[in-house]
């Protein structure tokens, strides 16, 4: 069986965000699709080890918005990278608030979902939820999972349904590697003293030399 | 509500095949998901009413096809605008047979899979299967739905869970009219007696003038 043909299935990139305990809360996702049009209906796969997970379970809701092609690396880092369990997570974002939910500025839009069924899939949940609101902000483009390791350069988290263990071990070059400890990007070559990790905002001085 | 977000979701475009009464049939989807990594499981939906889904619901089995952008557009018209009902969509197509089921050549790779799982959605499907066997057959790109839509200018059949019923109402232009009754697909302006529909290959005779 060749698993490389699996990354050629097309996604977008998404933050999905709900509620625990009155906090809001959020992840990256990219499997996301509609399913029916009337109603409104969308189905999303999330991790059962990322926090939104739970959230979803007990709130019932979820949000999900679009991402453009340039949104800053920080709400990847942020979103992808990091935990609603240890972090507030929209505390530095540029939000609007819609029905009491945080709304990033820089999304392309957001669907707002009650959740109507729920299917567990040992690793993961599938979210069925009815969209009760939905708007557009702005007519950017919307990133696509390719775009965002292509040019982008970005890597999956090992709990994406996505991750493909041996993503890092593809390259192939003599120049001296340095690993981001948050989000998994890897730099090539010497790094200026201002560098920044272009996926999740980490300074110079966190990066590990990869050996 | 604003639906028009849901225009920026991200997809592929796929052949989703199966088997009915030993027969091999097949619909263009855009709905497909990696849902888990270990199995490798996908989720996918399909209308009620696509011959495949029945196909699928007997068979117990399917086999995802992932398009690359410059797929011929035979392709999406048998497969997306036809019944297997009436036509056997692999008939005229250049195909490789693998486990006793029809790959097409073009396509960038296939995953076949065994349903293990499937929610009732109304109007559509999901069906979910564990992925018994995959390859990738080429390194092209993977078309979106997207690329489909802006360059191939393509149309959503109404049996689709992305089609949008005002879709064809935005265009506005003094010119003629002309719709594919097989696909739906609008040419604007005179055409040629060697004319064929860029989506589904109908001959320029069937063609109806839009008043």
């Amino acid at each position: 069986m060749n698993k490389d043909v699996l990354r050629d299935l097309s996604y977008g990139v998404y933050v999905i965000s709900s509620k625990k305990d009155k906090r809001d809360v959020g992840c990256i996702a990219n499997s996301v699709i509609q399913i029916t049009s009337s109603p409104i209906t969308l189905a999303i796969s999330i991790n059962v080890d990322n926090f939104t997970n739970q959230a979803i379970n007990e709130s019932k809701e979820f949000v999900c918005m679009i991402l453009p092609t340039d949104i800053d690396n920080n709400v990847i880092g942020t979103f992808g990278f990091k935990t609603s369990a240890e972090v507030d997570k929209f505390e530095k974002m540029d939000i609007v608030e819609v029905d009491g939910y945080p709304i990033l500025k820089d999304a392309i839009g957001y669907m707002r979902c009650k959740l109507i069924k729920q299917v567990d899939m040992n690793t993961h949940t599938i979210f069925i939820g009815e969209v009760i609101s939905a708007d557009k902000l702005s007519t950017k483009e919307s990133m696509t999972y390719a775009y965002y390791h292509q040019v982008k350069k970005g890597k999956s988290p090992a709990k994406a349904p996505t991750y493909i263990a041996s993503e890092e071990e593809c390259e192939t070059s003599n120049q001296k590697k340095y690993v981001c400890p948050i989000c998994g990007y890897v730099h090539e070559g010497e790094m200026p003293d201002d560098f920044v990790c272009p996926i999740c905002g980490a300074p110079k001085k966190v990066f590990k030399e990869v050996s």
